[in-house]
């Protein structure tokens, strides 16, 4: 058996997720199916750093796969990334995976990126990908009350009823909030997140970029621990698993040209 | 008769390009269906600054739209963009038309940008939205050679055999060429373009970029007025109409609030 990491791309619209489910094609399933004919016809286990819900997106999951073949990273990679071709998720890179490393335990940092377009019109060119919300947002007043959630908290209250997490104490690292041009995009960075954790919190500041609460709003919630009085879940196609942080970083391969 | 002006904002994928076609449907023809019951039942004619090819992109197309109808211009875009729903189109603001204004004749400048992915995995994110390259490109010789072709010349050697045009001459303003991560992007800016130019132009410098053919392979192509030896048209899905300068600027209303 050979151990590889896989660096994956994919869009969430039309898949339920990472993990297998039997109401539709999982990125788990779509990579292990791929992966079968590598691995002498038998289906091999893809493991994932996180499991993203049906609807959000990645840039950069990464994922552990072992094969009974002992294919160079790049063969590989090309090989999945050919397979995969009907679906839209994509093999970026891959390598040989260090000896006891895992995807999601030995991960040092998590990155999301969420979207708001934040414009009367509806999307157009960015339907799918972002949440809609016509009326103006303070990104500054967002950001503001962001910054007071940073750190090592209880957050119970931006927690989703399912979490399966035995506690919800997180330390969350990085929580910007940024006006570009039409859109609010969010930039979220922690260790580990909970389920729903940032699209809890996007439906929160949200409400604060509205005017409808104060600033001091959000860490008054997180001191609160009740989830049912945070603002709404943002929807899922805002959302986008940027990559994680390994140390020492892992060895990427991307192609065998020289 | 009121005139207005129009924002808009299209997915290309699925439309066969700005004007009316008898074998799909059109931008045009979806903003003229949308308008009609603004217009009293009858069909308005809705002409625009760029008639983009089937599949390519707009996020600043512009629109000159004859209503029957004398709305505030807020409440027009919010009701046209409303109609347009079940597609991807956009409006996203409207004015009153200037007297004598036209989208086309009173062009300044006009702006495109055409995206390359340059990885060798496949789109997934971007898929529909960049040309695929997976060979590595060397953007910075891309853009030496599209520095040779600034300027007024006859463009003779990148328009489409199908252009109609009185003749070949444009003054091309800016044609930059940047790396963005994976990405390789081109930006075109003049008052005019011809068919097919910034495809033309962007499958030509690929081949530079490719190491294919020379830096000086551009501008001797554009001394020598022939189409058949250019580069091939880079597929339409790359490019996206950016927007259009008038002097005066348009005074464009996205909402009605105050």
């Amino acid at each position: 058996m050979t151990a590889y990491a896989l660096l994956v791309e994919y869009d969430g619209a039309g898949l339920v997720g990472w993990q297998r489910q039997s109401n539709g094609l999982s990125v788990q399933e779509a990579i292990e199916t791929a992966a079968t004919s590598l691995n002498g016809g038998a289906t091999p286990l893809a493991t994932a750093a996180g499991r993203t819900d049906a609807g959000v997106h990645a840039e950069g999951q990464v994922v552990h796969l072992d094969l009974a073949a002992d294919l160079p990273p790049a063969r590989l990679r090309a090989a999945l990334d050919f397979h995969l071709r009907p679906q839209r998720i994509a093999i970026r890179a891959a390598c040989l995976a260090p000896e006891g490393w895992s995807p999601r335990f030995s991960a040092a940092r998590r990155h999301y990126r969420f979207r708001i377009l934040n414009r009367p019109a509806k999307p157009a060119l960015e339907e799918g990908r972002v949440w809609h919300v016509p009326l103006p947002l303070d990104a500054a007043a967002m950001h503001d009350a962001a910054q007071a959630l940073l750190g090592k908290h209880d957050f119970s209250a931006f927690r989703a009823a399912s979490c399966q997490a035995e506690h919800a104490i997180r330390t969350l690292d990085r929580l910007d909030v940024t006006r570009v041009g039409e859109e609010v995009v969010i930039h979220a960075s922690a260790r580990s997140f909970l389920h729903h954790q940032i699209r809890n919190l996007a439906g929160t500041l949200h409400m604060v970029g509205l005017g409808r609460r104060p600033v001091s709003w959000p860490r008054e919630l997180l001191e609160g621990r009740d989830r049912r009085r945070a603002g709404q879940t943002a929807p899922p196609e805002g959302l986008v698993f940027l990559g994680v942080d390994y140390d020492p970083p892992l060895p990427w391969v991307t192609s065998d040209r020289a």
